[in-house]
């Protein structure tokens, strides 16, 4: 090798990824493909990684499965794509503590403990950047740290999870939720449990990143108020259509005052928004700023390449010398009581009264019905039908439903979905 | 005053801003609303300042009409919002030769001296922005150099000039051209001369910096043809409709192995493409990549608000200690001879044997027509009909266009426009 190879050597910065699973593996193929200067891989761990081996590694590549491999190496930046809290949280901890920087795209790790690994890796000299823990490849974390930083962002509205948005879109074109989860599982779009991802809480921890950074609030995950999409059946979509409206999984957060107003949940999104546009497993971020209005941003959430694409552009950004920016974030409490219209899908045996009896325990908590919608074509004895509310604090509206809930005609607990518009002012 | 306040005072960040105008005033505006932490204006530049002066700047600020009271303070960061290649351009340059770090939202100075000025820049240890130079407060300058560096995008496709996107998403709810345009300047989105916006001219400089930073090609503005929207009129929405299309101003480039195809002008957009959704000033932006796939930003494209916050997060980011990452480009030759669809609109005075003579002059360059629609209602002395024709290089078709020009049937020059689909394989 001669003197100026050395010195070439030398000058690159060492990578090491942490997990080589599918976003791994696709971070070597394209650092491989496209040879961007001044980076070299120099290893590889993963548990068990003998079954990880593939030949395309060139042989100075160190494969290894002791992470003190890692942690005691020279490499200079660690690309951490694990995932999970434990132990990939305390490997990045050691990572910095030992002055190497860090790339993550685990958004459980950031939305937890974001704050004090951003506090550490300050305190080192290092760098921790995380743009692929939201929304994969599209750029929103690099967009509100670097592009929107001069705004005062009051409002998130998103679809942060590709999953949920396969499903619902998918039902929206007609198929049944069983049918099409099967799809997604066998797509590798659903994990065999698919809690996480139709439950919310994946979204959930997406949207804490979103609101420190945008909003500049600290939300805690569990108390963001997560709706599950499972109760959402093909009768929601007709009678979604007739209201110009479809549905989606949306992730909201939205400051009042000090506040924060936060949910994650199927909603009625009307067809004019960009988020009803969305399709399949793409994700679409809408951030509404007191400047400079509204700013939507689309694209590939999931996948290897895609969350690759947002990696490898947090390790080019390291490389040449940029440093993420630092937005303070204030702790807040969350509330879930927003002030929106809803959507109540009721399926009763029918019986006269039944009007009669919901309206007046939604009177009672000062609840006015918008419109009442009953789609002809179901029998008597297992007949659905909806009721818009006026826009009313999400609390009042839960005691109304809880009240109904008692009562006998009911076939199956009411289902109630916000309505996505612009919040009332209160 | 106090030494610890003296203290404070010196580890701001001294601020001046070149150009007092609507995104100047903006930019004072929202920094004393906003307050970030760091940051001190010291001085505002503007020619005849003292017709510029308000009240809600504080005594403490230099209003001047002197460049060198600038250029020879001891202000950290220069926003150049004066716009224009002259004087700007010197300014900017001998701030960056001061060690002055420079935020700019001059895309003409961008387009053509943006690549000199970046090394002057780096040369002086300071900083370039110029995130506000495309899509105003949309960041895709800060997606593409922090977001999507680690991708490599192969196509362009924008939304880049508001004043035509209000003009043409007006006319296709039925507004006429003359009308509209009037109501643009009234609103004050488009000059008392039109030119540069209707004429692309514009679009066109935005477009060669984000290919620079998109496909790492530097082009030559004016090699990029550019076609004018004055053309178009309400028969030709008529026609788009009926092929489940709108028409919109749009940007476009693509690499072809090492060459670049770019053109900007009025194509028609298929209502599937979220470009077809814009309305009114939005500005849109989708890239596509070849790891991360297609990714769309939208939102504000102009205005002295939603530009002010680009040129107030460029300036967070210099504050911060961060730096724009530089993704070298390349010089190469741009072509216009795109291989796709066009639809072509004729206004004849009717008789016998113009559709044979017509599709004599396409067959003679080898091009298919596709489809010949002809609404009726029309008279036969000012007949308007349209011709698709299957993908064809543009050179061609030119070729076929001039030799239809000398039919002496035709009673204005045809109208030409590209639809917009991912280009054919060739």
């Amino acid at each position: 090798m001669s003197v100026s190879a050395t010195d070439a050597q030398a000058a690159k910065v060492k990578i090491a990824i942490l997990g080589f699973g599918t976003v791994g593996s696709s971070v070597a193929r394209i650092l491989y493909d496209s040879k961007p200067e001044g980076v070299e891989l120099t290893h590889i761990f993963n548990r068990g990684v003998a079954r990880k081996r593939v030949d395309w590694i060139p042989a100075s590549v160190t494969w290894t499965e002791n992470i003190h491999d890692v942690l005691l190496s020279p490499a200079d930046v660690v690309l951490e794509l694990a995932g999970g809290l434990d132990p990939a949280g305390e490997w990045v901890r050691r990572a910095l503590e030992a002055g190497k920087s860090v790339v993550t795209a685990n958004k459980k790790l950031i939305a937890e403990h974001g704050i004090a690994l951003d506090k550490l890796a300050r305190s080192k000299g290092c760098q921790l950047f995380y743009g692929a823990a939201v929304a994969g490849g599209v750029p929103v974390i690099p967009g509100l740290q670097q592009g929107l930083a001069g705004d005062r962002i009051t409002r998130i509205e998103g679809i942060l999870n590709g999953t949920c948005n396969f499903i619902l879109s998918k039902m929206e074109d007609g198929a049944e939720f069983a049918t099409v989860l099967k799809e997604a599982q066998a797509l590798g779009y659903a994990e065999a449990d698919p809690t996480e991802d139709v439950a919310g809480f994946d979204a959930r921890a997406k949207l804490v990143i979103l609101a420190r950074l945008a909003l500049r609030k600290d939300l805690t995950t569990s108390e963001i108020p997560a709706k599950s999409i499972t109760e959402i059946a093909a009768i929601d979509f007709a009678y979604a259509r007739e209201m110009e409206c479809t549905i989606r999984q949306i992730s909201r957060a939205e400051l009042r005052g000090e506040e924060v107003l936060a949910t994650v949940g199927p909603m009625l999104v009307p067809q004019a928004s960009p988020l009803a546009w969305s399709r399949s497993t793409e994700n679409m971020v809408l951030v509404g700023g007191a400047y400079g209005g509204d700013v939507v941003f689309s694209g590939h959430g999931a996948g290897g390449h895609p969350t690759a694409v947002a990696v490898i552009s947090d390790l080019l950004a390291i490389v040449h010398g940029s440093c993420a920016i630092g937005l303070p974030s204030k702790k807040v409490a969350v509330s879930g009581d927003f002030l929106l219209r809803h959507y109540i899908r009721f399926i009763v045996k029918d019986r006269p009264g039944i009007i009669a009896q919901i309206a007046g325990a939604l009177a009672e908590q000062e609840i006015n019905i918008h419109a009442i919608l009953q789609k002809p074509g179901h029998t008597k004895t297992n007949l659905p039908f909806v009721v818009i509310v006026e826009p009313c604090p999400s609390s009042a509206l839960k005691r109304a439903l809880t009240r109904i809930a008692t009562l006998d005609y009911l076939l199956e607990p009411a289902l109630d979905l916000q309505i996505l518009e612009p919040e009332v002012e209160a």
